[in-house]
């Protein structure tokens, strides 16, 4: 129904350059979601009012037709979920105010699941990221950095995913699992990146008791996605992020639905 | 960091006609937001549970940092949020099972302003959108469609938007407002759309008692999208519309962050 405004004298072999790097066709290629559906096994804090559907109506009502609706409850921080940057950082953006352009963007997915599956607590390190870039070229502003840490298929084992499927503040020490060091956060910040996302309940590694990585990102207005889904579909580069958080005025996140484009 | 796989042998012309009408460029243009945000003004129905923020955590930690938290709840329909075909046809898609690629397509927005100045309870028909498609084209199978009735700015005055603010089941006789016809809906249906929003609480008019427009597209597993925000600065064709809901499991619908890309 329309068309690029691209000169007709121009060669196609210099249209070829044009469009390499930031043309994003969404016409072909396919859309692979990396969300974890929100139920009772969806992922929160120890300490986090968890997920609950409650059923208002189902079935066939006196009108006739049938209908089915529900109301729901949770922390924002729970699930496939945006923390926005006032979660760690007074002033920060809240959820409904991070631009959709900055949630927006080319996806940079850094696989450490080598490194993670001889360290539960390992984190992911500015020498990573330089080692990404070395071999994939360095990771521009506005990108959003996607961490494959290959732990996504625990998820619904809390035990496994988390290192505890206790609740409470007592089980915050147990939790184990893998995450961004501060120095591979203050790395991501020099570069601009828009977001950063992790396929584990929190951009700080489960043993932390600093939040340092939040505190790092999110002081520069860096939000963060968690639990985010199963990578492994993913390249390395060339994948379009689209990261949509429900939009809470003045939430410190919240659910987010995110969803990569992977070119033919 | 990536190259379309395009052939140096083509000439510039024909590549014109082969990037129209399907490429679909982000890298260039501008993102429109069409969500209300989710606050103590949401509009839900007279009957429905509204949106209500709990907080958990304000202010500086113990350990140093800076951290807000909190907890939220609210019916599945208020707000600007999808109707899973569940919620009106049993055996519908749920919120979750919904593909994303129904939910991201070209745009389509069928602007009846005008109609419904005159007729706060207008029901845009199928002569309607072979009007549109008379100027415009026809609306090709997996589109997203949507109706301006330019009601989007009377939001926040809950009388002014839907015809009452009182709350409760007898309010729900007094709803004033415009939607899609039946015939509307079921010459949609014929078209294959993905789906079709609206900026005004349901795709049905507020005096149905019925919900046949409902009916309609839910029986064939279209989903609606409702409280769709401002329109205006949307194009008629050309836009790329991406609908992202929240991913209840099981749910008849949900908060949905919808959003527009413009081209230059």
């Amino acid at each position: 129904m329309r068309a690029f405004a691209v000169p007709l004298a121009v060669s196609a072999a210099s249209l070829v350059v044009a469009f390499s790097a930031s043309a994003q066709d969404l016409a072909s290629g396919r859309w692979i979601d990396l969300t974890h559906p929100f139920n009772e096994d969806a992922v929160y804090w120890p300490t986090a009012e968890m997920f609950e559907l409650e059923e208002v109506f189902h079935g066939h009502t006196e009108g006739g037709w049938y209908y089915t609706a529900y109301n729901f409850s949770a922390a924002e921080h729970g699930g496939t979920h945006l923390d926005s940057p006032i979660h760690f950082a007074e002033g920060g953006l809240t959820a409904d105010a991070i631009p959709v352009e900055q949630m927006i963007g080319p996806g940079f997915v850094i696989d450490v699941r080598a490194a993670v599956a001889a360290d539960v607590d390992y984190r992911v390190s500015a020498a990573d990221i330089e080692a990404f870039e070395a071999e994939h070229g360095q990771i521009p502003a506005g990108a959003i950095v996607l961490i494959d840490t290959g732990r996504a298929g625990l998820y619904s084992d809390r035990a496994a995913y988390m290192g505890t499927a206790e609740r409470g503040a007592e089980a915050v020490a147990k939790l184990r699992f893998p995450g961004l060091g501060k120095d591979g956060a203050e790395l991501l910040v020099a570069r601009g990146v828009g977001a950063v996302g992790i396929d584990t309940p929190s951009i700080d590694h489960g043993q932390s008791t600093n939040f340092e990585t939040h505190v790092a990102l999110m002081t520069n207005d860096i939000p963060a996605f968690e639990n985010v889904g199963d990578m492994s579909a993913l390249p390395p580069v060339g994948a379009t992020i689209v990261a949509l958080p429900m939009k809470i005025e003045g939430g410190s996140g919240g659910p987010l639905r995110i969803v990569a484009h992977v070119p033919e």
